[in-house]
């Protein structure tokens, strides 16, 4: 006589404006089940283990079925859960917690996400060999994705080359060549001569970061490009891309995989995607119609 | 474009079968809200003031709206809120707890949801003198709604003679003379002849409180008669009370109105309680036919 509820809810600095709460209630409310995703945001943006600890803690005994957690939380997290899927060892980076029976796994869905976005959206792409701009938390979650789509090479470009070497050091003993790539106009020219698909996972294309992260001279027509912003959908990348004639991946398939993923853990049902989609253009579209958003927001 | 959730749930030890989580989701559900309401069960029944606090700081930091409370926690929260309805303060007790932007108040509900229901159920019962069986926490929120409906004498038995003098002692100031009675037969049978109805609000007519608290003798048919046990709804008390030609009142309106009350404080929205003790019928009824209950249940 009594259906069960489901609980979930977000973790992060700055979450306010977060589509994934709106898109999780709706996918739930399509499927007729009870359900609430909670926005848990953390203002001050100085979240320590402790006060991680007693979140989680706090979720498992007043009953969430699961949470999602974004900046500055996704590492700090993977220690504090009992199990984690194997790619959440290799990238040291969780954005999903499952609570069952007061255990809790970690998950990303961010890779997930991804990739799910990539073979659906980008299907027969060349992927031989691409070049990925940001290796930064989205940067390495994408460069995983892209492993697991079997991309053969892969050269990172980041501004700060310890991180982009740090990201190829999560993927050793993956079947992906990685290489780092200095962060000038030659180094990026080469990188792209020699590439079929480009992945923008920096920052840059967001309102508070404007301007593309490639010269539009060194884009050609049978590249193929994505990018992981999705405040604005379309970049000044993406832009200048389609004007190329390049096939191009917004940040909206990530976005809303991401979530579609997530939704599946925890309920262990089959999310409507295509749906989910819909509602996330329809959600995009009314912020962009009230300038709610001027910072812009990606996929990270 | 984004709408809101709600997000409650019931502290106490032993709280699984309860069935107000049922009654709000699926009156959330009738009125097209998100919204889920958790058992947070305390099994070993040891809560602790910290313990509590905790509580209750989790609650508003992942979210909550509000939450209820039951035994044996009412009287522990109601220094752990930051504002109190004047209930509360009188009684000691509360059963509800809203959280707006941080704050909590304490609301009882107990009271009010006894209030409605035997002002629906007896609208017309002779309110000069009234015998109230059972001080504990479930009969001094009837005693308040008695005192409330304009009930001039209480009588209050109970084998805890210390209890019905601090049951009493909380009615101080209120426009109801209050006596305690001595918790024999003849102390019972003086107080009845004198009265117009009666309530029980002991234990007695649960499946684990076999038995009526009244001799059946001393029933007669103008009196009125009211339990709050609503495992079993029939209790002993209340089939001797229909047989001698008693009008009888059971616990089923106290449960569902301390709900709706509940309900609509935390989502400013009106309850259909029609539809509410519908609710609970069917779901009594369902329990009743699976057996799944076995030591009885009260409002208290």
């Amino acid at each position: 006589m009594s259906r069960r509820s489901w609980l979930t809810g977000l973790i992060g600095h700055g979450v306010g404006p977060s589509l994934t709460p709106e898109m999780h209630e709706r996918e739930a409310e399509r499927q007729g089940l009870r359900y609430v995703y909670k926005v848990i945001d953390q203002p001050d943006g100085l979240i320590d283990t402790a006060r991680l600890e007693r979140l989680l803690a706090s979720a498992i005994e007043l009953g969430f079925d699961g949470l999602n957690v974004t900046h500055p939380v996704k590492q700090a997290m993977v220690p504090l859960v009992d199990e984690t899927a194997p790619t959440v060892r290799a990238i040291g980076a969780l954005n999903t917690v499952l609570i069952r029976d007061g255990r809790t796994t970690g998950h990303n869905t961010d890779v997930t996400g991804f990739r799910r976005s990539f073979a659906d959206g980008l299907p027969g792409a060349d992927r031989a060999s691409v070049v990925l701009v940001g290796a930064g938390g989205g940067g390495t979650a994408v460069a995983h994705a892209l492993a697991d789509l079997g991309v053969r090479r892969l050269l990172v470009v980041d501004v700060d080359q310890v991180r982009a070497a740090a990201l190829a050091a999560t993927l050793d003993g993956h079947a992906v060549e990685v290489e780092t790539v200095a962060p000038t106009r030659d180094g990026l020219g080469d990188a792209l001569a020699g590439s079929a698909g480009l992945v923008n996972a920096s920052p840059m294309g967001m309102a508070a970061h404007p301007g593309s992260p490639v010269p539009r001279e060194l884009l050609r027509p049978d590249l193929w490009v994505a990018d992981i912003v999705y405040r604005p959908l379309e970049t000044a990348l993406l832009a200048e891309a389609r004007a190329t004639g390049c096939t191009v991946l917004t940040g909206a398939g990530m976005a809303v995989h991401q979530a579609a993923d997530a939704f599946e853990l925890i309920t262990g049902r089959t999310a409507d995607r295509a749906a989910m989609l819909r509602d996330f253009d329809e959600l995009v579209a009314a912020e962009t119609s009230t300038s709610r958003d001027t910072t812009g927001e990606r996929n990270r």
